[in-house]
C-alpha cells in the first residue's frame, strides 16, 4: 500500500462518530477509489461496521483518547497526546498519510494541524476557507471563516493570499477577484479593522505575488452574487456569516419542502418535482459543501460538520484527497516561503 | 391635521426615489390611514405622481438638497442642511412629526436622527434592531445592524437592553431571552470583545433593568431558530450577516421560483403551488421586512431598504407608525434615564 493517496481520518471526530467516519471512509473507497487511515479507538472502528475487515484501501490506526466536542481546544490537544486528532495528524507529520480530514472539535482540529503539521514558513495565521455557492459559476470562497477571531490588517492581507492560491487550486480561477467583506462598498466604510487594511490592500505588491486582482470592499450581499472569487474577513464575522447563512439556508429549504407535501394535491406533485428541485437544494444548501480547508499548513487539513453523515464523510474525504493531490501546498510555499 | 399620528418621510430617499415614496404614502394613507409628511423636492414630490394633489392624510414640505446613497454620511448631514433628511428629522424634533423613515442613504439617516432628533438621556450609542423571521414564533432581533462597527463590552450591554425593550414593545414578548452572537458556545469562546463582555453579562443588574432573560452564548445557525428574541452582536459583524442572509434568501427564493417554471410540466403546476408557497416566501424573505429601527434616540426612526418599491414604503411607514404610537420611547427612557 503507498501512503500517497492516503488520507488520515479522526475516526471518533463528529457527532456520529465512529459509525458515520467508517461507512464514509467505506464509502470514499468504493467510489472514489481513495484510502484511509482511520484513527482512533481500534475496538469501536471495527465495531461499527463489519464490512470494514480487512478492506484493501483502508487502514486502523489506534488512539485511545477522545477530544470531546465542547472541549477547549488548545489545551486539550497538548494534553492529550494519545488523543484521535492529535494521532492523525501525527501520521500526516510523519508521512503516512498526506492529508488531514476531522468532523470533530473544529478549534482541536486547527490546533493539532497547527502543532502537529506545523504552519508553511512565512505564514503567520493559517485560516479556513470555505467556499459560498454562486448559481451557474463557480464558488466564491470565504475567508477566515474562524481560525483567528481576531485579525489584523496584516493577517487579512494573508488571508487573501491563501484564498487566492486556494480558490485558483480548487476551482481553476486562473487570476481570482479578492474583495474585502465589508459594511458599505465605498473606501472610507468599515470597522476600525477593514479601514486600517485598506491601505494595504490598495498596495499591488501582495496581489501580484499571489496573481490575485483586488476588487476592492464588497458587502454581505455580494458574498453568493458573483462579485469575487475570495472574500477577505477577521475569523468571527466570517463563522457568524457562515453558521447563520447554514442555519438559514437549511430552515428555509426544510420549509419549503414540507410546504411542498403539506395538502395531498401538493404531495401529489412533489414527486414530480423533486427532480427540479433537488439539484438545486444541492447546490444552495451550504451544509451540503461539507469541508473547510485550514490553508497555510505544510499539510492539506479539512474540517467537515460535526453533524456530518456517512455521505458528507465520503464527499469531504475525496475533496480531501484531491486538495492533497494538488499543487496547493507548494503553492503556497511558492507565494509565502519564496 | 393633528401631528400626533404624521410620520416625516424622505422622500428622496431610496433607489427609486421620488415616485416609490409618494406611491408608497398613498398607499399607506388608503390602505392604513397613516398621515405622512413627505419631505424633499416639491415639485419632483408633485410631478412623481398627480394622484398626490391635495390629499387629505398627506402633505409635503420643501427641501431642496438629497444627501446621494453612496455619500459621506456624517459630513454630508452636517453640511447639507436643507437636505431631505435633514428637514424631515427637524419635523420630528419640532413636533411636526411622531416619526421618521428613510429609504435612503443608512449613515445619514443615523447621522441625521442623532443631531436632530438626539439620544435619549443613558443611552451612549443608539443601535440598529432588525427583525429575523422564526417560523411559528417572534422574529429574533439582531441588534446592533450597523450603527456602531466598533463597539465595547459597555456598548454590547446597552444593546441587549434596547433590543429588550424594542421586542417587548414590537412584538409583546414579555420577558425577552437575550444572547451574545459568538463563535462556539462555550463561555470561552467568541473575539476579545465577547471575552471581555461575558464578564458583564453575567451580572444580572443589566436583565433585571430591562425585563429580560439573559441565555448565553449563541451561534449564527441559531438566529432563525427560535433559541432567542434578542441577539447581540457589533455593528459590523451583524451588518454583515444582516446583507449576507437577505442577499443569499434572495437568490436561493428566486432560483426556486424560476426552476418551478422552468418546464412545461413545473410551470402547469406553479399556479397551483403558489398559494403554498408565497406566505412562505414573504415569511422567510429578510428582503420582506423592510424596516430596521434605530433605538435610543428620543423620537422612533425607521430605516428601510434601499430597493423598497411602494408595498415596502407603505408597509414601512405603517411598521413605523405603529412604533411611533407605542410606548417604546418611554420605555427605553425608564431603562436608560431612570
Amino acid at each position: 500500500m503507498t501512503t500517497s493517496h492516503t488520507v488520515a481520518v479522526d475516526a471518533m471526530g463528529g457527532d456520529y462518530a465512529p459509525r458515520a467516519v467508517v461507512d464514509g471512509a467505506l464509502l470514499a473507497a468504493e467510489r472514489d477509489g481513495v484510502r484511509t487511515l482511520l484513527v482512533g479507538d481500534q475496538e469501536a472502528i471495527h465495531s461499527a461496521d463489519p464490512a470494514l475487515g480487512s478492506h484493501p484501501l483502508i487502514s486502523v490506526r489506534h488512539a485511545s483518547e477522545v477530544v470531546a466536542m465542547g472541549a477547549e481546544p488548545a489545551s486539550s490537544v497538548r494534553r492529550m497526546k494519545d488523543s484521535s486528532i492529535v494521532r492523525a495528524a501525527e501520521a500526516v507529520r510523519d508521512g503516512d498519510a498526506i492529508a488531514l480530514l476531522s468532523a470533530g472539535n473544529t478549534g482541536a482540529a486547527l490546533a493539532a494541524s497547527l502543532l502537529r503539521i506545523g504552519r508553511i514558513k512565512g505564514v503567520s495565521r493559517p485560516a479556513i476557507a470555505v467556499p459560498f455557492p454562486v448559481l451557474g459559476s463557480t464558488p466564491c470562497s470565504l475567508i477566515d471563516c474562524g481560525a483567528n477571531p481576531d485579525a489584523t490588517p496584516e493577517m487579512l492581507i494573508q488571508f487573501a493570499q491563501l484564498g487566492a492560491v486556494y480558490t485558483r487550486s480548487r476551482y481553476g480561477v486562473g487570476r481570482p477577484r479578492v474583495g474585502v467583506l465589508t459594511i458599505g462598498e465605498e473606501a472610507g466604510k468599515g470597522n476600525a479593522l477593514v479601514k486600517a487594511a485598506i491601505g494595504l490592500f490598495e498596495e499591488p505588491a501582495w496581489a501580484e505575488a499571489c496573481g490575485a486582482e483586488f476588487v476592492g470592499n464588497l458587502e454581505g450581499g455580494d458574498l453568493m452574487a458573483g462579485k469575487a472569487d475570495v472574500l477577505v474577513v477577521d475569523g468571527f464575522t466570517g463563522n457568524v456569516v457562515l453558521k447563520s447563512l447554514e442555519g438559514a439556508m437549511a430552515i428555509a429549504l426544510d420549509a419549503i419542502r414540507a410546504a411542498l407535501v403539506s395538502t395531498p394535491e401538493a404531495a401529489a406533485t412533489a414527486s414530480f418535482l423533486d427532480p427540479i428541485l433537488d439539484p438545486l437544494y444541492r447546490t444552495l444548501d451550504p451544509n451540503l459543501i461539507g469541508a473547510a480547508m485550514l490553508c497555510g499548513t505544510k499539510g492539506v487539513s479539512v474540517i467537515s460538520h460535526g453533524s456530518s453523515n456517512a455521505d458528507t464523510i465520503a464527499n469531504a474525504i475525496r475533496t480531501t484527497s484531491e486538495m492533497a493531490e494538488s499543487t496547493i501546498v507548494d503553492d503556497f510555499r511558492a507565494v509565502f516561503s519564496g
